[in-house]
């Protein structure tokens, strides 16, 4: 049987959503361990979406294949009194065999917050990115549209990435203000590895008017990350969530994150 | 000179606000030693109001005396270079030898927040209170008014608390919700130690219907702390600001904390 499931989690100390060979501090390593020990086999789970060291996921959305049986209630609760608790399952359902979180999925959305202020956070500090420097939101959210739409991203592509193409469709890509915060919501059928983090990076570095609006189209027409300037922090980037065809009912994320603005 | 000065901080893995003998992991002993280094002699605070272990700060003020001559900017980033990331000093100006932190201070609010989730959350977990019983935010509104005024708390005050009298004032003590949040939002003229994490218990245990409206006024006659239950968790717990006389013109805390619902 294949079930889909919900994860939230906290990236602060977690060396990204990624197994890895010596490295136990990853999401899907606590996720795994978790299952293994609920379904008393061991288990391995797909997600929609591999997320970096330090990003946080909200409606991270895997699946698995078991021959346990278990109730959605019973993976929900029994993975949850096993994972640490940076990591909580937020759902679980059955779903048909054709469903791939990662291949079935049409669209991810994530979210970057920046505290924009002179003084440097206190509270919060692994939720958010620190700008001093005055951002004009307004800007940046009229530049960001050069962005949306299908276009080759190379120039916001991390070195080393192994995406076939670097083609992707950005559905939308909004900044809006909230007291001291700036908050970035993009939406794109995938990502590339680094690319929200380049896109906040390029976008800030036109709100705070180090450079020209013209730069963003500079930038992305030039395909190579050369241009494109420092990769902003991961510690304000949320992995938000994942649309899927209708079919599979798949829920979405809450959208009430304690720790996080609305 | 007398400066008053504005603070934040995560108390999150803090032995709380004060200096002791063999903890060196205390808010007040951080920025000592900081205010030290950039006063360049020996500089002792007063603050406003202690936070216990695990309590958060918002807009915590302390007072202190120096000799050295900075301006207030100095004050602040100097500060700053030298604390570490859980601790930010927001302002600081300079105050007359009449103003005291402590006694000047006319009233403290502090808010209190809790997820009220079936789930566990796994974002923001040491920025607020997990409650999974459904809690009827109205009725603890409702409920919380008969501890506004003046009363004897000693049944929300924790054992070995060392006020010379039980009595306090609560202004205003109002209960709302935002999306899965409840939050309390308390003032009183000041508070005896856990006053707000026992009240927050006691409103939760009326919230979810363990026990009825009836009991808070029964508790707070009962002048003692045996029937009060739980002290709730220090994590959802804000020191947010200090009213004091216009005359010293000390700034509010800023309101638009990241990490935390408006």
């Amino acid at each position: 049987m294949r079930v889909a499931m919900g994860v939230e989690y906290d990236g602060s100390h977690f060396h990204g959503w990624q197994r890895q060979k010596h490295q136990t501090e990853t999401v899907q390593e606590k996720l795994e361990t978790a299952l293994s020990k609920v379904a008393n086999h061991p288990v391995r789970v797909i997600c929609a979406g591999r997320t970096d060291t330090g990003v946080h996921g909200v409606g991270q959305v895997v699946h698995f294949d078991t021959e346990a049986v278990r109730s959605d209630k019973g993976w929900v609760f029994g993975c949850n009194t096993q994972l640490p608790d940076s990591v909580s399952v937020r759902w679980a359902k059955p779903v048909s065999n054709e469903f791939h979180a990662r291949f079935s999925a049409q669209a991810r959305s994530y979210r970057y917050v920046i505290f924009n202020d002179p003084l440097r956070p206190a509270l919060g500090i692994n939720h958010l990115t620190w700008q001093y420097l005055p951002l004009d939101a307004e800007r940046m959210h009229h530049t960001a549209q050069i962005l949306v739409g299908k276009h080759d991203f190379s120039s916001f592509q991390a070195q080393g990435c192994q995406a076939k193409s670097p083609v992707r469709t950005v559905h939308h890509l909004n900044i809006r203000t909230k007291g001291s915060l700036v908050i970035m919501d993009i939406k794109a059928n995938a990502f590339l590895q680094h690319m929200v983090r380049n896109v906040a990076g390029v976008l800030m570095a036109v709100g705070s008017g180090k450079q020209p609006v013209s730069w963003v189209e500079e930038v992305l027409n030039h395909r190579n990350r050369t241009l494109g300037g420092v990769t902003a922090s991961p510690a304000g980037l949320y992995f938000m969530n994942v649309d899927y065809p209708a079919e599979h009912q798949i829920p979405l994320h809450r959208v009430d994150i304690p720790s996080m603005p609305l």
